[in-house]
């Protein structure tokens, strides 16, 4: 009875459903980060808040698929909620670099046509995930960075924003940590630790499917704390951090961006998908949970085919990660066993 | 006669030794850019200058393997030749971009433990591979940008020049007619013509084989002529222009980057031979002849694996390009042709 009684409160305190049918796909699922999260360190608020927010994401983009909408718009949508809660490490919550500033990444690629956008090095885009896109869209060009991205996203009419709006008292204190022990943080972070490898991770991501039969990845980040000033991280790399083909599936990836980069991680999964024919879990798994670990690259990722089949292995604690189906089902979770 | 004359003429013009045997291997491969190279544009002059500096390039990267040296320093030994040389679109050569400024990007990786650096829209630094290797050697980071890129070059005391050290009559009347026509030109230009598709490339690339077994890949670029401000190209894209690994090869890229990126050529080449057990040259060949043809992506790569095998198709009019074996043979060419 105990035990029946901590499943219901499970599946009710995450609003999950977790019994799909058949015919019952997901077409759309999201990550928000993958790093030592642990359940002692957390509070039924913050838990609450990150399920709350994830479920968002999930049901903006939802209800772009729903409206006939494609799965860029999903993508887009996702992440612009993410972007702009500061429980994520990209757009407003963005972390801080080595000179205190907020530096952000992103990308997106639309799995029907190889289209893709990228931008790297921006500080006054309010949304980074909406700058990628112009760049797909608006420019010649697949990646922008540093100021050249800033101006063209002003050129486009993106919202641009005082570097005060990704200020945030936490994430400074994370940054003066990290700095006075002069190591690199990867978000999330409970506390700064003192091993000398960093633990911790960032980055929100989403993959979805629409009615086409089209698939689309995007990826935004706020980097790691305490980054070197210009780095780049895999997430605005297109077939690294961020990968979508039709004819193999959308990746979105969140870890130690360097290893996701050395790896191709987006790419090689898509890879064993289309030449090895592994399954979507298959192939996401051979990739994180064995070549990652192998190589010492910890992370996540979200995988995602045009027929509904998806998987969303990491080798850290936790992901904070969720699905949504084409019936409208939620799943989110947090930790390593689920919830 | 006539036929068997023009045969010895351009064996002998070119410093040729066709003849290879089987055990004699190639060690190094370069390139110097794919584009409308056409003959008729070309003077004797000039066509010699080309193929005196890439032999000059082959044997700075084979003096460095024939002492015991690396893979590593052997593309990057190559490269640094080119990058000196004016003739190519890279270092002292670099093209304009749309403000009027050199903007550079190179990137550097190691096929034996895939640790890779690059750097992108770096101004002010001599040898762009130097930097992308320490990135690579003295970071934490794969992939630094711009200013950041800057500060850790000079942190890292590598060679800064003024920017009157990439100015070059050619390319800046180059970068004017561009500019004056409103479009994006790729390298190489015999003129500026009002086609609304670029078509010109730049790049130059190393890939070698050294004692050890051991393969590395080299790529350093100067992008295109009135690209905006901020573009990245595919050059310090691990994956994209710049990829190794001794389990498939070693790759780099040159041609319209933003093809290259979305097509991940560099490891999509990989892939092939990794999970389909293509050959170096069938794998080569479907994704430049085939693949990046219906896409409309113009470009060549050079690919070599651990075995010596080597291919380096293009499907432009002429890639700048050479090879040199294991016993010193040295080939060179410019055109569709060979020669």
């Amino acid at each position: 009875m105990n035990y029946f009684l901590r499943v219901l409160v499970v599946l009710f305190s995450l609003n999950t459903l977790h019994l799909m049918s058949q015919s019952d796909k997901v077409v759309l699922a999201i990550h928000g980060g993958a790093g030592t999260i642990l359940k002692k360190n957390m509070t039924p608020e913050k838990e609450k808040a990150y399920h709350e927010k994830l479920t968002e994401a999930l049901k903006a983009g939802y209800a772009v698929l729903q409206k006939g909408g494609t799965s860029l718009d999903a993508v887009e949508a996702a992440i612009v909620v993410m972007e702009d809660s500061p429980l994520f490490n990209a757009g407003k919550g963005s972390v801080f670099n080595s000179d205190g500033k907020n530096e952000m990444d992103a990308a997106i690629m639309d799995g029907s046509n190889l289209k893709a956008g990228a931008v790297a090095g921006v500080h006054t885009i309010k949304n980074p995930i909406k700058a990628a896109r112009a760049v797909m869209e608006k420019s010649e060009h697949v990646m922008l960075i540093g100021d050249g991205a800033e101006k063209f996203a002003q050129e486009k009419k993106l919202e641009i924003v005082e570097p005060k709006y990704f200020y945030d008292e936490y994430r400074y204190q994370q940054y003066l940590k990290a700095k006075e022990q002069n190591k690199i943080e990867m978000d999330h972070t409970d506390s700064v630790k003192t091993k000398s490898k960093p633990d911790k991770h960032g980055t929100v991501g989403a993959v979805a499917l629409d009615n086409f039969g089209n698939i689309s990845a995007a990826t935004s980040t706020g980097g790691m704390t305490n980054k070197k000033y210009g780095r780049v991280g895999d997430a605005p790399i297109i077939g690294a951090g961020t990968y979508a083909n039709n004819n193999s599936c959308a990746v979105s990836c969140t870890g130690h961006g360097e290893y996701f980069i050395r790896a191709v991680v987006g790419h090689e999964i898509a890879s064993l998908i289309e030449h090895k024919n592994l399954s979507v879990k298959e192939a996401a798994e051979k990739v994180i949970l064995e070549k990652m670990v192998k190589m010492g690259g910890e992370g996540g990722v979200i995988v995602l085919d045009k027929k509904g089949n998806m998987a969303m292995p990491f080798n850290t604690e936790g992901m904070y990660r969720g699905y949504i189906t084409s019936e409208g089902k939620v799943y989110t979770a947090i930790y390593k066993e689920g919830n």
